[in-house]
């Protein structure tokens, strides 16, 4: 079977999915790609964690061609083909969906999340944005396809591999890293954040963010050349 | 023993309550209805789900009497009766009540579950309903069969099938569905949607509700003739 | 050793604590009594409820006298013993005491438990209550007893067997009933009834209460001569 | 190996951490201090908890150099070593570190968790302090050493050893303790005050918090000469 470690790494980090507390039910998604073949492998669309295996997985180009695989890919799939080609040449390599209860309450609130203090900015350099509402034509025509394009308009100042996280109005999460093991840990974190940052605001909802200089501070911490965060 | 596999069917629905996390000691319970033979079986009062077998359920017809079954039914089981007798015809076959505890602090506080994103509209086309108050007379004379009648009040220009759960005020959450599996998710997936609505609420009590044309594309997405998610 | 069963109703009434999650760290004590003999047995103070065992209990009579066991009973001991010698009476054979999280907030709050609900009617007759701030010289003087009696003092209007839970102000719960079984089942259903009451109170601060015919319906449904829930 | 016991005792501490809840992904330390060889043992960077041996723990003078251990030391290393220096003479042995997430909450809301009930007056004699704003000379500096003398600010007129925790502004909690089994569970009390304070204030914003006397009952009731809780 052609594109089996991709396969084998997809359907690997689609069944870690359930473990992470992030997905109810088959609320949730992680493709892989591979940028020299010029392909992405996808978990099939209703089909539950625990009986998934590697040759379930579809794989298709960046054109949208199924180029191997039976089973139907998931509904979110031109989301995520989107933000291949919009993000892989920054270093996109593995996009996880969720649907964690906090992430999304921040979505349907239609507010970004704030970076109110270091466990935020050890991920994201910046806000975690929110997109803006779809119009009645993006969504009655290739709605998959246009989230991923109205995703995509959030970076046009910001780097994707800078804040690799983004919420989708009235919908929820998607994040994204290098790898599929950062990429869970991103969209992991971004829970943890969202319950911080929600806590902060009913608390108080004047809270303000950390200054600029803690977040540049925190986030080159962890990334950059002046990291020191971790063993070298 | 008569009506064996619609018993397993229910005992097997019961059981697994506890284990949905919406259900404690023993506030739930499921029904299931055969329409072919005219008779409904349901969970027994008070017993505890981790010792239920099929030969305690007990199974009625829609006139309320026991046609097998040696145990005192439900105390909410006229409401269920209710249910079959009013939605019947539209396809229900089981009936999840559950007291899952952010559900009912919506139908506590009075209020319908806004369809604030695409999770809630997957399950359920537009808000989760609540009903009104009911009455002295109501509450002290056929008090769980009035409770049916004010929930099907709810229904008369919205169809059971396209927003299959509904919250009885100053109480909790009635599901149902096409089979007790999907009776079940259905409620699993309600409990969710009150949680992510009750915490979008808190960030934002102007939070908009998503637009008809994304309601109408995720609802239809997953449901009807044009279907696009999942498995063929 | 004396007072066997009851030292063993009482060390695995203690040991089962843990499992209901309303106990954190050693946060929490069952004591029992028995009437015929006029002692009460209670957990010793500040030992893990893991290595718990029967004879490690300490048994008091209501005077406070220890008649036997060798640790220090709980500090918490003359509130239990006012309890017994002020309900004993009307049927008190068991007092639960837990710090749990969201009853703990009502006290804090220095605010009674609304009956917004049947699962809280299914339970208390009316709303769980707070007591007022204690002086300093209840305080500072025999504090756990006084204690007692600030709690009984919200009883003069309302029976302690139709409402069997209380709130302390600026500390938390205490509970009790009929057996241990019952307490235990009393003190968790009390804080599932507080997260509802809280998460009823952020979504609408004006929510009503249950209407008393509401009310009325549902306690007596569980208790009482025309009680139908459950097995006869 | 050097400091055997010491890195022992550490390794220990930091594989409790998961199992208590308290931190999620690698976001948390804990530190101990042998006042008598002058050196403390700390986690490694990043390394996770399961795998961490004693072997891995790095051993430092509270000059801040490393007298053993390979691999290099949390960066909130300075920290740690500040704490000692400014509370060691007042029987601090161990720091731990988290990033529990309602402390969290507390500390990005800039607020300081109010003594609202016993549960906190048990552990914590008054508020628990939040630091101010740290400076950008202070973060873009020594950062984490000038955190260290951020908190020690907090402690001018209230003791270490009284309020033995401490939020750091949009960042999170530090706790310590005599061991490393009192700073664990210090750690852990503060988190369940921590959502405790948060819960009462959702519901009452203007919730007292304990009365002086009821503050230092508490207090003494665990803690000093007169203390009465547990076996002596």
């Amino acid at each position: 079977m052609k594109y089996e470690a991709l396969r084998e790494s997809c359907a690997l980090a689609n069944k870690q999915l359930p473990a992470t507390g992030l997905v109810d039910i088959t609320f949730g998604n992680v493709s892989v790609y591979d940028p020299e073949e010029g392909v992405f492998a996808i978990k099939p669309s209703g089909v539950d964690y625990d009986v998934l295996t590697a040759k379930d997985i579809v794989v298709l180009d960046l054109e949208g061609e199924i180029v191997s695989g039976k089973l139907r890919p998931s509904s979110d799939t031109p989301t995520h083909r989107y933000l291949y080609r919009a993000f892989g040449e920054q270093g996109v390599r593995a996009v996880v969906h969720t649907h964690s209860r906090t992430a999304v309450a921040f979505a349907q609130a239609a507010m970004s999340i704030p970076h109110y203090g270091t466990t935020h900015c050890d991920y994201f350099n910046g806000p975690v944005p929110v997109t803006r509402t779809m119009t009645q034509e993006e969504v009655e025509g290739e709605y998959e396809w246009e989230t991923g394009k109205v995703i995509a308009e959030c970076y046009k100042k910001i780097s994707p591999m800078e804040v690799p996280a983004v919420l989708v109005r009235n919908h929820g999460p998607f994040a994204w890293g290098p790898t599929p093991e950062k990429a869970l840990e991103t969209a992991f974190a971004l829970e943890i954040v969202a319950e911080m940052g929600w806590k902060t605001r009913l608390l108080n909802p004047q809270a303000p963010t950390a200054p600029d200089y803690l977040l540049n501070k925190h986030y080159s911490r962890k990334h950059g050349k002046d990291a020191y965060y971790g063993q070298a």
